[in-house]
């Protein structure tokens, strides 16, 4: 298992907006194969500053069979304009406590 | 519930022994009021960082309850050496989707 994580910065005064359209873009990745599980977390500190978490079966069900599909396209299309800077994504396995 | 996230960046080369490290620390961790679970992730595309995720029922019990404990002077002697820079900790409230 995988987990996807990245620090998500929208654009000021746009967070409701963008939580609507995120819930609407969760169905997307939720059919996604090799899909386990998402999440996304509002910053207390930061405002519009959000956490998305993502856990795969394996890395190449998001780097390549979530990211060369056509519903990546559309994932795109309704999220990617609200996030100023564009985020860089990382990957993370778990260590062993 | 809350959730602490921090990126940690991990001295060079220290990275297995801040591991072993890490788990005698969770010890302390999980003993905390108000602590409801921990992991630790392993980044695939930067060598020694890390991600750490703690659930808290109130952000109280970190910020007040855990930073103002012994078991805090204790946690920060273990862990605090290993980090370059020095890491910024953030809180996160899950959005509902």
């Amino acid at each position: 298992m995988i987990l996807e994580a990245v620090f998500l910065q929208v654009k000021q005064g746009m967070e409701d907006e963008y939580e609507e359209t995120f819930r609407e873009a969760s169905k997307i990745i939720s059919s996604m194969a090799g899909y386990v599980t998402h999440g996304l977390q509002r910053c207390l500190e930061v405002e519009g500053k959000y956490l998305l978490l993502v856990t795969w079966e394996r890395l190449e069900d998001h780097t390549v069979g979530f990211r060369e599909s056509t519903e990546y396209q559309e994932w795109k299309k309704l999220l990617h304009h609200y996030y100023d800077p564009f985020p860089i994504v990382e990957h993370f396995k778990k260590v062993r406590l």
